[in-house]
């Protein structure tokens, strides 16, 4: 049995990774840290998981178990002053924040707003998405678990250049739940009056996921500024508020330079085949945040006019977008099946 | 053309005032304050609001003009700071706060938990719901404006008393959209994340609004707790939130001591076709709140069952539970048609 | 590993049924039937539950696999028409329609307004609700599983009288979201646009539900109407719609014949403490749906005021209103651990 | 005082009608069809406009006053059906439904799906955009009241050409409620647990208001098929349905061929302060659904990164997408002030 600390443990993807690691029959939480409920038990805080009626909340600068696997579900600040000493002192550390996923100092702090403390550690983690990087997370001390809007992106988008040819440009308009879009409950933008039956862009061409997707997803060179990236695609990112609680439906816009070798659709339905939690639909029609919601899974569809290719994708930003993205990384750390916790114990697939 | 002016203009129910009163023929708005919003315009504060371009907010210490009809859509503690100058100013005053509306003293300190800081001034109010004051109304100074859940209550159980019979209980089970339930913006409780897809009471048996309905609905002489209530009929009374913007449906349960003469429902029915905006409809399942939203309507229905007459009535907590109610009063104690602004031009009914 | 049947595996009980066994232990769904998807895998008719890929819809006219306990997640009728061969063929049943709740063949004839076909099969149900029948389930080889209105009604209701004193009269308002208030998705009620922001009661003291609560909560003799129950405590129910998916909130008024020896807050938590889905919270106002969504637990709390108890009681429809109790029930039938798959594996309680 | 008679005003659109003419100074309706509600009151098929409790509805087939201005807000079908007999009997009509919008018969027929019966009539209509076309608007007998998508989008597209430069490519993301994406309450597909908690692509790049936004937005020579279109800007265009009841957000992404001699934010701003419903805001954060709702406002703002502007406009798709509209072109027609009957009386701007 893995045993688990989560710090952070009382925010939202804090609270979905107790929710999913009820069921995991190879790992559970021994370990909980947050700073404003430091004393209180899981059953307090979350009357919904009253069945962790023995464990309580630690503080973050308590000490966890030694060889307990770790989740930072921390702001990207707390994320930086934790994880050296974690990793220093031999814990496994799957960090869910913002922190360690760009791998250029200054593109980081330009689109988060904050001085990285420690990015040497930057290039030691992998960027915990299986379906690119899957050898190098079994492998892994230190993952850096991918944001919420970029995971439905990259993923689709990835698997399409496989399909030959060659991007110009890709724009990525997301809508986003509120879990999903960072307010906190005293935040005004957030009150019930102000999202019911309203919608909204924000952060308008500056979302810190920006890069991220630029990066993994558009595959461009590393870049500083929109100037300096000419020669490579273009990714043009803007999320909305949805008047929803979970999930995120991309609608991605790719144009072509270069017209790909095969049919988009086709490679994209092949390339998910071999992937656990992909799903290829018949049609973006088909695409709805219902399908993923309390599931790992992404889904998605693409239909081509001309020389533009669009590709509706949908996932549970607390699961596949945060948790049980995080859970996946750490059943492959751990030699577990990549699936365990995260389908029907009948039905787990050995990958 | 009367000129009106509105303390707390920026508020919800200030907000509905303008709103309504936009179709007014007769009155318009010419002094409006807020002192969060003082020096900004209307159009500023309520883009929906855009066309009252040329009206900004002064700050609850300016004076109105001469002679203009006052609404205060402020606290009750602001109501009580306000309102003794004004009437002295020789203003009509419409105050939609609470801080009016109980005729004794303790009563309403217990229940509103506040000091009553002018209390003299409770006697000159005339309690502002047409259907049961409307001549004294008429030659009012002053008005005390309902409360909205009391508005929803008490019309139908007035309108029953006239049924006979002998009420020996009665049970008010309400619901309320946000707007009616007095959250802020900046309070956890209200944030969309905790309204949305839930549901629950709040301030059971505690909720200042009680008095207010025992007094005028359930018709007890006036008491200070409810042991010395023994020989009236007992008011129960519990709101709860909907994840709804806005609307009022309560279901009052009515239990007979004595039963009524007549049926309650023939009764209810006769005594509304006078009123013009009171509607009987033809069964409970029929009150729903759509059919209220943005009208000045009360719609009920009853039912009865051996001892007890159900009743099921809904309103709009921004019109006829507070702005249009307003609007209504000020049409009676200015000798307009008392549906005007209140209903369409070309069908207004002269009352 | 027990295998388990699940006739109209597809309705929103079946697919209830289908989430919450994902994660069972002990048991695993083998067959499914739906007529209207007979031949379809789970993973085409459900994609969020795509790990059962190996499970395919039959007929209701399929004969399940011997020895397997079956679900009856059908409509009344059908499980009529089920029952009696699957009891002869030796299965153990439970059935979650209301054929075999009410045990006076006049009084479901009424409320139900369909025939009662095997009516001898009632008195060899056992009513499933664990807290009041715990005994009688282990031994059972036909359970009718609870309504989902009554369960939140009665449990309170009969922790209740264990408080003494005698019981006058009980007004259950109960508030559900559409999954509990039967809608098909073709009727027009329940569109997107005649559920959202509104509110609405049905069903006024004629729901179904009626005698049930009346029986095993209010615990009056049989009655066939409402005249014969003059002796016995009377019991108002009134559904209400709310704009929500999922959760039941019922506000319960108790009015005391005789007031009770101890004090009903009291008694309520102390009997609640020994069951593993009942939690007592601390005031009425601290219950909501959201603290019981995706869980099997029923809370409530109670204040009284006089000759009144209030009770506020939340519970999830689809889960301890209907699937979770129906695994509690097969848990209790197979000796299993009561709260097997219904709580995290770490922490199950073996009662 | 403008006579006006309404086909089809039992729609959502007709009820929209109904609902802004209470309160227009010089128009009042006289003439109702409704083939589904022929014979009722309007107060018996919309409680909330009980008001007009003197109008009965007519069947389509009945004859209209004399004189009066027709509203055809009818199917694409039936407004084929009206048009050519009203028109001949000297009626100024006003037709809200897309049957006289597309100047080319095939594209017409491409996107419809239907056959159009009365082609030579689609010459004869100015099509009703008081800001591309006012002053065709004043002459007109006959008007195409534009759709409520394109509404969005041609307003502000059509403004940004007057900063010059030249568009390669135009990527409208549309966001609309139920109401504005014609679900009837009887398909399941808008039932409440098929909208609310969900979000979803429909008729993805084949939506039939594409042309028409091609055509007055993108402003491309008519085409037959994204082929023939190679030499105009690209017009990709995609519908979503937002779980809330009114109003379209539209995100623009706007791709320069040869970038534009001003820049776009301030020659929109520019060209906005002279028009009565357009505002300009100055961030595209700060266009939201909340602003323009039951206003005939339509809201936008742009940004510009590279060569790429990115515009969010907002509108109520009842309002200014489709009743307000053909009220300001009512009024327009009639020579009465433009805003007349849709803003605040005492600040009716005279244009």
């Amino acid at each position: 049995m893995i045993e688990v600390s989560i710090f952070g443990a009382a925010g939202l993807t804090g609270r979905e990774l107790l929710t999913w690691l009820r069921h995991h029959p190879s790992a559970r939480p021994v370990f909980l840290t947050s700073d404003q409920h430091a004393g209180r038990s899981v059953a307090q805080v979350f009357p919904e998981l009253s069945e962790y009626n023995n464990l309580h909340f630690s503080r973050h600068e308590d000490t966890p178990p030694t060889g307990s696997l770790v989740f930072l579900a921390t702001p990207n600040q707390t994320s930086m002053d934790l994880a050296p000493a974690l990793l220093e002192r031999g814990h496994k550390v799957i960090d869910l924040s913002g922190a360690f996923r760009i791998p250029e100092q200054p593109l980081f702090e330009r689109f988060y707003g904050i001085e990285h403390t420690c990015f040497s550690l930057v290039s030691e983690a992998v960027y915990g998405m299986p379906e690119l990087f899957r050898e190098q997370i079994r492998n892994a001390q230190f993952i850096s678990n991918p944001g919420c809007y970029p995971t439905g992106s990259i993923i689709p988008l990835h698997f399409l250049k496989e399909a030959g040819g060659r991007i110009r440009q890709v724009i990525v308009d997301a809508k986003s739940g509120v879990s999903g879009a960072g307010g906190r409950t005293e935040d005004a933008g957030f009150a019930f009056q102000n999202v019911y039956e309203n919608f909204r862009a924000y952060k308008v061409l500056k979302h810190q996921h920006t890069p991220e997707i630029q990066i993994y997803g558009a595959d461009g060179p590393r870049f500083q500024s929109p100037d300096e990236a000419k020669n490579t695609p273009i990714l043009v990112f803007t999320p909305h508020l949805l008047p929803i609680y979970r999930g995120i439906l991309s609608t991605i816009f790719v144009e072509w330079e270069e017209s790909p070798s095969s049919d988009p659709a086709t490679s994209l339905k092949g390339r998910s085949t071999s992937e656990p939690f992909v799903r290829y639909l018949e049609s973006p029609e088909a695409v709805e945040l219902k399908k993923t919601q309390h599931t790992n899974f992404v889904d998605f569809s693409a239909r081509s006019m001309g020389h533009i290719t669009m590709i509706v994708s949908a996932i549970d930003n607390l699961v596949k977008g945060a948790a049980g993205q995080a859970i996946q990384n750490m059943n492959l750390m751990e030699g577990l099946p990549e699936t365990e916790g995260l389908l029907a114990r009948t039905e787990v697939m050995a990958h």
